[in-house]
């Protein structure tokens, strides 16, 4: 069986997302300045059919992470858009347009059944609604022996560290302080001894990678 | 004239404190965890006047701030210790001994006007009334110019982010969550960008610089 990770960006004083979202800042203020250091990376561009872009550790980072995860996890809000009009609608998935960039399939914690979807380029989205042990359950079923991802929101990846069920964590510190938002671990999670197993940097970005020991 | 720098250790959920801090236990709930990279570098050691420990990259970087640092700034609390028999004490300096081990001028803030105390070993603790930036000014003038560390808290450090006053950042990532207690940033920070400058690592740290940029 594969690994279960977590692999996210955060900014160096901890936040995923800044203050205030809206439709026009999804990500709040300065939010997308969170991704920059992989959106300029040729193994992004090519996933979410881009072409061009840059060649270097910050790319081999992502295309590490992509070749190694057969499903993911996410929250509702991650799936639906926190903010954008597909907030309050069930049925949408808006967000991710036709051919979203996951390529396989995404298991989704909701309170809404609904049946599985079948979009472009290979990603399938499945609706959980029996919780965070059930969904990394069946993305294991599903991922081919290769890691499930809890991708996010935050408060999913707080989830699945207090349940125990994340043995590696890969963070992507990106230089800059948003000042407030969405803080990745926040207070109130359940202490837990790491063990550092790489350090890889670019001017962009420090990619941190650590085992969940305890 | 040197820099105005920081250089604190975080656990990776962003804390510089665990929760709950008490007599027993001044640095909160697993606080102590923290520091076991820099304890146990002979450079650290040297300063504390304990012998042995080991030489290393963590060593080093110990050794480096050491030797650039010609004065500190720290708040109230971190000079006598939060939540000490000598908190309400306002003459009180149990906290740190009697050699001090920071064999240099120290600045603290705080609103009980106080004369200068000279410590074994090098160490004077200097009261400042007028608030963050005063007490900086203040460090840089005696510093024979090298740098100047805002030592701490957090609060001390975000005071400092928010006037503008730092020039340098370094952040040593403890390999753990605390789960809980003092946010090095917390909410409502100022948005900075940085720029990565080094990244050293350890089994135990990883030690990040930046330049403040804006």
């Amino acid at each position: 069986m594969g690994k279960t990770v977590v692999d996210i960006t955060m900014s160096l004083d901890g936040f995923v997302a800044g203050p205030n979202p809206t439709l026009q800042e999804p990500l709040g203020k300065n939010g997308e300045q969170l991704h920059e250091w992989a959106i300029e990376t040729q193994s992004w561009r090519e996933r979410h059919g881009v072409e061009g872009g840059e060649s270097n550790a910050d790319s081999e980072v992502v295309e590490e992470a992509v070749s190694s995860v057969g499903a993911s996890v996410m929250g509702r809000k991650m799936f639906s858009g926190g903010s954008g009009p597909w907030e309050n609608d069930p049925r949408s998935h808006g967000w991710w347009g036709d051919e979203p960039p996951f390529h396989s399939p995404v298991y989704i914690l909701t309170h809404h059944a609904r049946e599985p979807e079948e979009m472009e380029g290979g990603t399938t989205f499945h609706f959980v609604t029996d919780g965070i042990e059930a969904a990394v359950e069946r993305a294991h079923a599903a991922s081919g022996g290769r890691d499930v991802a809890v991708a996010g929101g935050a408060s999913v990846i707080q989830q699945a560290l207090a349940a125990g069920l994340i043995d590696e964590l890969q963070i992507h510190v990106a230089p800059l302080l948003l000042g407030g938002g969405t803080l990745l671990f926040g207070e109130g999670g359940k202490p837990l001894g790491l063990e550092a197993t790489r350090v890889l940097s670019s001017p962009k970005a420090t990619h941190l990678k650590f085992v969940v020991r305890s």
